[in-house]
Formats: structure tokens, C-alpha cells, sequence
């Protein structure tokens, strides 16, 4: 079997100069064109049964996050924030026809859960950006809102990502295609962060940063926790870690990152990741904050990207 | 920082034996004894706020799959098929306070979904253990009851994992641990892979075998499909990759099984993977079957397991 690619430069100049002159989202497969059904098997949609262009065609911001609940009270929050008449109730699952992910639409804000982890988020980010190819969307921007575990600030602190690095502390994802390793880039968008960032600052009830987010494949020990089922190091091995990775600027480890850059970069969208941090793991592992305390945490991620919006959409100054 | 742990060998002879002595669920963290409460997290259970022992004691048999819709089915299913009395209306979310889990128990047997992809269900596994172990569980069996892609196989064909291989090929599981590699072995129980066989063959009216399974990190280009957003490869190249796959044993590919048979193995739970098999990767990469037709599938597994527990328990000969 032969090598597929090598080389770790897959942007195509011309397809990105094309995609920035229209704005629409692009996919990088050429066999998709030819196909004559589209079945967005974990969505419960598809080309054929549903008219995806008449149902998302005037998306403009599309958020994730991990947990279905939370994007739940996210579409919620975007329908009261935007002003968005009538009581509420067509805030339905638009995937209620599958429990692989929930999807809620207010206005031009998609809210998708992605489950956990670099799988879940990149099977979900397959058929969101094919969604958004076939419904001809155009200057979308795409937001991770997400939880954390921080390294050396308060729990609570809201982490813009600078740059998604992964367990080796490299600003990379390796995706296997076919056998083989390809490397991406996790490069995001650097105005859009600095526009959040000023979105937080512009909030001020709470700490708001850009930083690095080290993007794990495992919860426990790929994130040096002592309190797992498996544990083969000390105390002082696991601190040792996060220091390094602590100097190396990063200020937040989750399970999604790296992937969500790679694929929003190499598919030209403009993407930005903002989590808060649930406790500072330079003084423990077990997330011990009663649950209000936690909720209000994750509303803080959510304020800050309304901003956003609202700003985008000229309902703020 | 110095290496942590750089063989690939872990298995501490002693653990072991004292273990296959008594029967208990073990874990391998010498940190987890000195905790004063252990905060399940993503199961909203703690040792602290739940006795654990209670509610879990009796649990001899654990069956995981991805979906939560679909765990709740085998929970209502394993209800009616060990004769438990009443109208099954204490079958209810045993983590209803969290939405990242669902769990639910009908006498001995425990039903929890996983997600997809080997972080959530590496998550789901450390707490699982971590409370198997504090529950004081003896003789415990844990099954996955998944879906796949099948390879050379017609769809609705049940695959018996004999071996869980990575995207590589090889029969391991590769764990990153404070940013070095470590190497876990994905070796399976053998004899309960055969009794699992002998109840797909007396039930008979489906196609079960076993065979190697192979676990990728992405579903798309991960698995060689060619309708992901992202595509760099010919059909040429995709068919190449699925007969050396199918040349090494493979007969179905799916997201979860080297993780799962390597946490089992290092804690000495006895466990298996049954999975049915949605589509013939031969023949296309969309799952366009019916609905009907799929959840039909998405049951024989769940038969499988069913007679086998209910051998087990003494209630078929």
C-alpha cells in the first residue's frame, strides 16, 4: 500500500483564495460532488430527505460544546439575548430522530453538542461542515464553548485558546488516514480571539485570558490526575507536568481542541475556542465545586460569546 | 522530567493472583485509597453523597454501548427477559444528574452508555471501575454491545472481537501518560468470546462470528471513508487499506474496543466486545439502510447477551 501523503501541507492556495472571495464553507473531498445522496448518518439528516439549504441556510455562528443540556440552555439563552419573539417553544432538537448529538437553532446561532473527546467532536465536525457546504452558508464563524481544568488560575477564569498544542505540547493534530499520520496544523483565528478576549474585558465580572489549551485523549492519566482507575505516578511527577506545560503558556487542558482547529482551519472557517476552567489542578484533580457553583462557571463562556454576536449582528456597540 | 514508565509490560504478578483469589474488582492506583471521598464526576455519584456498596453490590454483569437510547432498550429488554416483577418503572437514569452518562440496573446487570470514541470511553471506564471497586462487585463480566462497519461481511452480521487492533494493525493500545507513550496489551477473554459464539450460534437466525476488530480515532477519513468533509484518497487506495485489514483478521472496525480491552485486561475484568455490523465497507461507506432495518440489527447483539447472562445466572441450561 502505498504512502497517501507525507507532507504535512495540505492547503491548496487556489481553493482558499476561492473560498475567501465567496465566503461560503468549503469541504476538501472531490468525491463528494459526484454523490448522489448525502446521509448525515449521526445528525438524522440528509440531502435527500431533508431540504438542508431552506433549514440552515442563514447560519451565521455555529457553537459547540460538549454536553447536550448545556447547548440546550446556550439555544435558550442566544433566543432571550437576541430578542427573538414568540415563547421559546420552537427550540427543538433538530437531531431528535438519533441520541448521537442535539442540534438547536435561534436565528442565525447553531448550538451542537459534541460529546467528549477528539472522536466524538470530529465525527460531529464531518457532517456539521458538510452541513454547511450543502445549505450554502456563507462567512460562518464557528465557537467551541467548553469546560476546562486550568493550570495555575482561579477556577472559574474563562480561557480563550491561543493555540491548541497536543499531550507532547506541539501545535499539531495527527490524524491517521488510511495507516498513516498525517499532521495538521491547530492554527485559529487570531483577530476573532482578541475580539472575545475584549468581549470578557468588556464584562469584567470575571478573569478572562487568551491562552494556550493542551488537548488530551484521555481524562485521567493523559491529564496526570491521581484519582483514576489506573495511576502509575507520583504526586510530584504529575506536578512536574503541569509545569512544563505551564511554561510552555498553557493555561487550560481539555479533550477537543486540537482536532476543532484542525478541521475548522483546513476547511477555511473561522474558529475560536473559549472555555472556563472548573479548578486550578496545581491544587487537585477532583472537581469538588457544588453544582451552582459549576453552572454559574458555565454560563461564563456563554456571556461572553453573545457578546460576541450581538456585537456581529449590530444589536451592541 | 524523567521518563514515568517505559516498558510495555505493567502486570504485577501478585495483583493479579490475589485478585483471581477473591474476585474483586481491582484498581491499580495506590493513590486512590488515601482519598477521603472519590467524586465520580461524570457520573454524578460520589463515595461520599451515595453508598455505593448498596446500590452496586450485587452487580455481576456490566454492558456498555455507545448509545444511551439504545442502553435504556437493553435495560428495559434484560427487565423482561430475567422475569423481574413490577411494571419495570424503576428502571430510571441512574446519573440523571449529568447528562455526559446514562446507567441503568435490572438486578445484576448494569447498562451504561459510553459515547463514541476511545476518550469517552476511556472516562466512562476509569469511573466504572472506580466504582465496581468501592461497591465491592466480585466476579464481574463486562460486555460492549456495539455497532460497526463490517468487512466482507453482510450487514446485520454479529463480529465476536477475537482481537482488538489499532488503526496500525497492531494488537495494542497506545496510552500517552504524562506525555510518554505507554503500550497496553488489548488481549481479550477467550473463553467468554467462545460462550458468547455458542449463544449467537443457538440462536441462529443471524450470522455470528468471530473475528479481529479494528478501533480508529475518526470515523471519516479515520476509517478510509470517502464522504467526509475532509477526503484525500482514492476508492483505490480506501479498497487497498480494507483487504490488508481484512488480509490481518479484521472483520469489522468501530471506535472503542483496543481502550476498553486494554482498562479490562489491566484491571482483570473479564470482557468481551459483540458487535453488529451496519453496512459491508466493500461495498460503500453511507449507512442507508431503514431505520427499522438498522434497530433490528442494533438488537441481536443484546440477544446474544441476554442468553448468556441468563446461562449464566442459571435460568436457561
Amino acid at each position: 500500500m502505498a504512502p497517501i501523503l507525507t507532507n504535512s501541507s495540505e492547503v491548496n492556495a487556489s481553493e482558499r483564495s476561492d473560498n475567501e472571495e465567496n465566503g461560503t464553507v468549503h469541504v476538501k473531498n472531490p468525491h463528494l460532488a459526484s454523490m448522489p445522496e448525502d446521509v448525515l448518518y449521526h445528525f438524522d439528516l440528509g440531502t435527500k430527505t431533508h431540504n438542508l439549504q431552506a433549514m440552515f441556510g442563514d447560519v451565521k455562528f455555529v457553537c459547540v460544546g460538549g454536553s447536550a443540556n448545556r447547548m440546550r440552555g446556550f439555544a435558550e439563552f442566544m433566543y432571550t439575548e437576541l430578542g427573538l419573539t414568540g415563547d421559546g417553544s420552537d427550540i427543538r432538537d433538530i437531531c431528535a430522530g438519533t441520541d448521537r448529538y442535539s442540534m438547536y437553532k435561534t436565528g442565525p446561532v447553531l448550538s451542537i453538542n459534541h460529546g467528549m473527546g477528539v472522536p466524538s467532536i470530529s465525527i460531529m465536525l464531518h457532517e456539521l461542515i458538510k452541513l454547511l457546504h450543502h445549505a450554502k452558508c456563507r462567512d460562518v464563524t464557528i465557537i467551541r464553548l467548553g469546560t476546562s481544568g486550568g493550570i495555575g488560575l482561579d477556577p472559574g477564569t474563562v480561557v480563550i485558546t491561543g493555540t491548541a498544542v497536543n499531550s507532547f505540547l506541539q501545535p499539531q493534530f495527527d490524524q491517521v488516514v488510511l495507516g498513516k499520520v498525517i499532521t495538521r496544523s491547530t492554527e485559529l483565528d487570531k483577530d476573532l480571539a482578541q475580539e472575545l478576549l475584549n468581549c470578557g474585558r468588556e464584562i469584567g465580572s470575571y478573569l478572562t485570558i487568551i491562552g494556550n489549551t493542551m488537548c488530551t485523549h484521555d481524562f485521567y492519566e493523559g491529564q496526570g490526575r491521581l484519582d483514576g482507575a489506573l495511576c502509575s505516578f507520583s504526586n510530584e511527577e504529575k506536578l512536574d507536568y503541569l509545569k512544563k506545560a505551564y511554561r510552555a503558556g498553557v493555561r487550560n487542558i481539555e479533550m477537543e481542541s486540537t482536532v476543532f482547529a484542525a478541521m475548522c482551519h483546513r476547511c477555511d472557517l473561522k474558529a475560536a475556542i473559549v472555555c472556563v476552567t472548573l479548578l486550578n489542578r496545581f491544587d487537585g484533580d477532583q472537581i469538588t465545586s457544588p453544582h451552582e457553583v459549576l453552572l454559574e462557571y458555565q454560563r461564563r463562556p456563554q456571556k461572553i460569546v453573545s457578546m460576541f454576536i450581538k456585537k456581529q449582528l449590530g444589536l451592541l456597540k
